[in-house]
């Protein structure tokens, strides 16, 4: 099933192929001025970046007084998050989560984007060596250089990309543990239904099974008819290319879907009559579950300040402040609470509103020393609501002890996250802890 | 008019100062996980940057076959885009130029936001020590520290910021020469309603003058009422704090007004009943000049690809790709031909249509290799229409070497740059040279 060299049968299937489109050959748009723009050897530019002085300002750096970085964290086979049967393809899983209690705005910086990989290591792909084929129930198979894929017609959209491991629980001491799975992006590709023109879809083609290029080859199903809709090929991230640790060169973006779905360093599309369930993956199975009930997520929302392990030192006038998401389109209006949800303001959106992105929300509340639950709920643009963590137990008939056990089967947990503030001006997790759970997260 | 030690006196009046807002003191918000971060001493995370390895990954970097940068270039005396009577304050003003020719996307990333300075040099804020003092015909003075904006109501806004200096010339030979002044971010800040709210403004206030913290002490003249109207003091950038250069910890962003009204390391702001005409600056005065229209800019837009020093290797498909932008507000629609003018087409938007913010337009071109002009106009949501070089002429009624001549006085020039293709496949400047001005541009 896997090509061997894709880069050495460039077309599958000789005449049709790319006929509509009539490219160029690669090595377009070559440009004449490198020296001037400090371009050397790649790599170059790296080593511009750790130098001091006027050349360092090629590409900038940020301020040497700003340190934020990413959370680091090993999930390791005792993770209630990896619970399965089979052993894991590598004992340690890494992920990095992204600080959004400091994110300002709805982009999250490229370089402090969370990541969770299922195979360990970010593959050192050379663009000019990627291949991305199309094959399966098609018409013509075809082999795209990322250069041909640039020249296409192109679309760039502001999604969120959120890790189906990105749940409210009574574990997590701050909202970087609970909610840094997702981070937000402006992400420039090709529609993947251009492609799909291209290659001719077959009758009785109705998935799409999606492969990286990476070490463990990570493989994800998805319904044709979401590939049509709005899923891109994505070569740019945030104005430059898509990170190594997003996907370089290449990603699928699957909006409003959870991040699994997103395949990085994609090399090979298959189309097919059904989903594969992949069974070298660790996680690929868990999605096609019959307790799933939809692949996009739910309208969800957090408070990121005052929020874990923060701490407000008086009383005085604070801005509660937070971000809302949903898969269904856009955030409607977001409720903040600060009495564990009996009674909830509207917040004010400070930023812009688009489908699928995440969208910043904040509440002026005078706080005066009182102890306080703070939480966010929001609508998305179809209505829809974001639960309690007691409404979405009770719509899967379970108790929560049983939800917390079963979170990862169930995926897309979306509902609220309270926050507990002290008199002493401390917050904690508002959640109830869960006994059986406390050991492993 | 300076004040000396802005720290030391932070309410220039008591009592009545912050009354409004009864803030906490500084220091709200403590994180209480920083080694599970990786944060240490300040600049202890450019260090992980540098490293190799899994701790790299705390702050991301882009793969090393991504080798864009900025293009430096240094401004002298000669200069046509500094002519003056005075000398200038230092002899060489570096500028880098954004590579818009690659930019994926609305956003700039921020390590490839084009800077221009009037005085050489950034300057290294310790943002805890940074003050932001409002005063003149004001109730009451306030000094406030970045962390006390932080706590205040924000906005989270994409907006284009561009240099005066960005104008379509027959001496660029790329269009990151031409038009590589021009960037795009999303700000986060405290509207200047707010501040200027609490401060409480007199009677007879009718412009604000701002003041930079760097060794020259730019200043720049504002009129209330567009002081009143979008303008932000922002602290964040693209999801994290401003960068260095760019005006860490402080920036005014002035939105749809050229560049050099937003004033980097921001630091005082003082209401006047008039503007000043700061001589110390080597351009300040160039702005209240009486050719000037309009401070804010009008339609503009440009072709990135193909564009000058790029070359197309064979007749083939392509796809037309450039940006549009305006202080008017939002792109309404961008058009564009490939005979100079003479027909146009509708080009497709290809992502978020932002009021004042870059806009990516694209159009599927089929070249069969004949000789070419390919220029790009868009027209904004008030229904201006960006102009071509003839029209921006007959405007100011002057001849086209005296345009050129003049152009640093006349400001936002805005005007239609074409690029011409050879049969050969190489592009040009389109705009007929001006001998007089080829020697220095």
């Amino acid at each position: 099933m896997q090509p061997k060299q894709a880069g050495r049968r460039r077309f599958l299937k000789s005449g049709a192929a790319l006929a509509g489109l009539a490219m160029a050959p690669a090595g377009a748009a070559v440009l004449v001025e490198p020296a001037m723009r400090g371009e050397a050897a790649p790599g170059a530019a790296n080593a511009i970046e750790d130098m001091n002085g006027v050349e360092a300002n090629l590409y900038g750096r940020r301020s040497r007084f700003v340190t934020t970085t990413r959370l680091q964290r090993t999930l390791t086979h005792a993770d209630p998050l990896l619970r399965r049967e089979a052993p894991l393809p590598n004992p340690h899983r890494p992920e990095t989560l992204s600080p959004i209690d400091q994110q300002m705005g709805i982009i999250t910086p490229s370089s402090l984007h969370y990541t969770t990989m299922h195979f360990y290591g970010i593959p050192d792909i050379d663009p000019a060596e990627h291949r991305l084929m199309i094959h399966g129930l098609v018409e013509r198979p075809l082999v795209f250089t990322v250069d041909e894929l640039k020249r296409l017609p192109y679309v760039s959209r502001i999604y969120f990309v959120e890790c189906d491991g990105n749940r409210p629980n009574p574990q997590g001491m701050s909202v970087v543990q609970t909610h840094g799975r997702v981070s937000c992006s402006e992400w420039t590709g090709v529609p993947l239904s251009v492609l799909l023109k291209e290659v001719g879809i077959k009758n009785g083609a109705s998935w799409i099974v999606s492969e990286g290029a990476e070490a463990g080859k990570h493989q994800k199903s998805l319904p044709l008819t979401k590939a049509l809709d709005d899923v891109l090929v994505a070569y740019g991230q945030n104005g430059e290319p898509v990170r190594p640790d997003q996907g370089f060169p290449l990603r699928l973006i699957v909006p409003g879907f959870q991040a699994i779905e997103n395949v990085k360093w994609l090399r090979r599309i298959k189309l097919t009559d059904q989903p594969y369930h992949a069974m070298r993956d660790d996680v690929s199975g868990y999605l096609e579950n019959p307790l799933q009930r939809d692949r996009a997520w739910g309208p969800k929302s957090v408070i990121t300040f005052p929020s874990g392990n923060q701490r407000l030192p008086t009383p005085g006038s604070y801005v509660i402040s937070g971000l809302a998401w949903s898969g269904g389109g856009a955030i409607r209006n977001v409720d903040v609470s600060t009495d564990g949800g009996k009674t909830y303001k509207a917040a004010e959106i400070a930023g812009p509103r688009l489908p699928m992105a995440l969208t910043k929300f904040y509440l002026p509340w005078q706080w005066r020393g009182e102890e306080a639950m703070l939480q966010s709920r929001c609508v998305d643009e179809k209505g829809e609501v974001q639960p309690t963590e007691a409404e979405f137990a009770r719509y899967w008939k379970m108790t929560r002890e049983v939800l917390y056990r079963r979170m990862a089967r169930l995926g897309h947990c979306n509902w609220i996250q309270p926050w507990r503030l002290s008199a002493d001006g401390f917050i904690t997790n508002g959640l109830e802890p869960v006994p059986e759970v406390a050991e492993h997260m």
